[in-house]
């Protein structure tokens, strides 16, 4: 038996329509889109047309040309901080991000920009009230992520998102762990860039992402080049998405996305999220009831998403990694997850936590074989 | 009958492990490198590492650590062109360039760079004479496309790599139009970035590409984010190649490109290119016998890369293209294929070429049915 729960850093295995949409793109397409007025490349534009509008849907966006393809949510978060951020400007963000977000920031730091990082409580919370009370005349932007990738913790992100437009301050979300595991719609959110990738709750391959730019924010592109559109221009142009899709796209890839997009139209997106409640709620119920072991969320279920962190007093996160993969076929992930600050946050830097994050193809018996497995480790 | 002519756009069909590699990657490992200790992670990072292996022997680059996988040329162009470049430093490139080189270039005008654009002749070729003379003292980098993806010119690069290294300026190559048709090695042409498509002559996947650092370049990060490693750092690890490669990568793509140069070494890069000049040849000896037709080269089939330029007096290149579609179910590109300063020097600026571009998979019948048809468009 093989059990994998680390789908917080991509999910696996795909719905089986994933890996049919990336093959057909690749033999029976083949060539890109906006590249040639042939009947081949016109296949290609519909294709990503099409997986540009269902995407934007499932977001709330009604504008599908404000949505850009990336190649993961790094991408996007990058060209949003680039983009948007000059020497002078202030942000407002949290002490739970990603280095995905917290590098750019940094590098940003370095060219003027400054920022407030505001602190979560010992269980990753973030109190919307010190998002408000950090803002200054000069904020331009609150950026954080929606759903933490170490402890699961939701914020609240639709009244940070109401905050942020009262006061005429960007709202950029980070939703690396959130997005297809929970709604997320930037009208109801007041998301004014959105952050998302391709290869994780929406079930798509790696290399896929999105960044969704509201009409409102004024942003610099970030790659230039070949757009397959005004040519002639020396300039990037203007005009969306191709202002912000620089080169051939990863049509494939956007292929499969588009496939599993459609998995979770067809599913329901609250039956993903249920059945993600049920495995955390087992998962959390099992690590409860283990000696030594600390979990770091208050939260019961209903009000977290999939990422389970753990420690066990007297035995190192790499150890429990190493004995779950090579004596059970366990696949967690240990360390630090790419998140300092969030582990100075909930006191565990800098070891880190055995992390657990189930998906939606893990079953009840995945969670009860790995509780029974920690147990024999942990005894 | 249905033929694909549009292989300097991508190149149609890949080779058959191409597309089980990307399956497999998909389906069996679905995970990233580096990201996880446990078994399906360490598979994923033993792909990665070795098609990085297989890549850098292809260009004579001994350290692999030091080629970065990029989701496209233009990307490698962007990390190349921003991460080097500060105001007051000097750049010599050509009239022939692709929006890819171009754009960056421009918006490095405009914090400061200067820049000398060295004009080709009317077949698109460079004389390295000239680059040698629009050297300055504070020159920094000679940056130039390998072959041209208008007129399939080839650029003399080991002269003037010899050139830029005498003079202790960095030498950029953009190899979009040769890396994978014609041999390339980094030190016989004194190559010090080499910026590379994954899915063109290389016959991987879209989404994929390569940028080489020599590792006397110090280069600014681009993309910035988590990178699996030196994860409590605020700033973008130093490492090679975790320092360009942030956020999760595009493995089933990388699965794919190292299929692809797989084909290409069990074939042989003589034999794909010795492919290339036979059809390139049947190409422009058709193309003479046509009334009316002008091909935008000197050069004859041996000393050219696969992109055919031409145009028919008194017909619209666009026209041309859509009878050959419509008609004939050819695929070729047509316009200006984002390289508009390159028409300006071949003077077919601003309704462009038809292109015809074959590729390995091309036989000598595809273009006997080119040449029909076009004789039958243009009667």
């Amino acid at each position: 038996m093989s059990v994998y729960l680390d789908n917080a850093a991509t999910t696996f295995p795909k719905p089986d329509p994933v890996y049919g949409a990336v093959e057909h793109a690749l033999r029976e397409i083949g060539v890109g889109p906006g590249r040639g007025g042939y009947k081949r490349s016109l296949a290609a534009s519909r294709l990503v047309f099409e997986a540009r509008e269902i995407l934007a849907s499932f977001f709330g966006i009604t504008d599908s040309s404000r949505l850009v393809f990336t190649h993961s949510a790094t991408e996007g978060l990058n060209i949003a901080v680039n983009g948007l951020l000059k020497p002078g400007d202030h942000v407002v963000t949290t002490t739970m991000e990603h280095n995905s977000l917290v590098r750019p920031l940094y590098a940003a730091k370095n060219r003027g920009v400054q920022i407030t990082w505001v602190s979560a409580d010992r269980n990753g919370s973030i109190d919307p009230a010190a998002i408000s009370a950090a803002l200054r005349p000069e904020t331009k932007l609150i950026a954080l992520s929606h759903c933490s990738n170490v402890t699961g913790t939701i914020q609240p992100i639709a009244s940070i998102g109401d905050t942020a437009r009262k006061a005429g301050v960007f709202f950029l979300v980070d939703a690396a762990q959130s997005a297809g595991c929970m709604p997320i719609n930037i009208m109801d959110q007041k998301i004014d860039l959105l952050a998302v990738p391709g290869h994780k709750g929406l079930l798509g391959p790696q290399g896929t992402g999105l960044l969704y730019i509201a009409e409102h924010v004024d942003l610099s592109p970030f790659l230039l080049g070949g757009t397959g559109t005004s040519s002639s221009d020396t300039a990037q142009p203007e005009t969306m998405p191709e202002k912000f899709e620089s080169g051939t796209l990863n049509t494939p890839g956007i292929a499969g996305l588009k496939a599993g997009v459609e998995f979770i139209l067809k599913t329901g997106i609250d039956n993903i999220r249920q059945k993600e409640i049920k495995l955390v709620s087992l998962l959390l119920d099992g690590l409860k009831q283990l000696p030594r072991v600390k979990t770091f969320t208050a939260y019961n279920a209903e009000s977290r998403g999939g990422a389970v962190s753990f420690t066990v007093e007297g035995i190192d996160p790499a150890t429990i990694g190493f004995h779950l993969d090579a004596d059970f076929d366990i696949s967690v992930r240990v360390g630090l997850h790419c998140a300092p600050m969030a582990h100075k946050t909930i006191g565990t830097y800098p070891h880190g936590t055995v992390r657990v994050s189930p998906g939606f193809f893990n079953t009840d018996k995945d969670i009860a074989f790995l509780l029974d497995a920690l147990r024999s480790i942990i005894h």
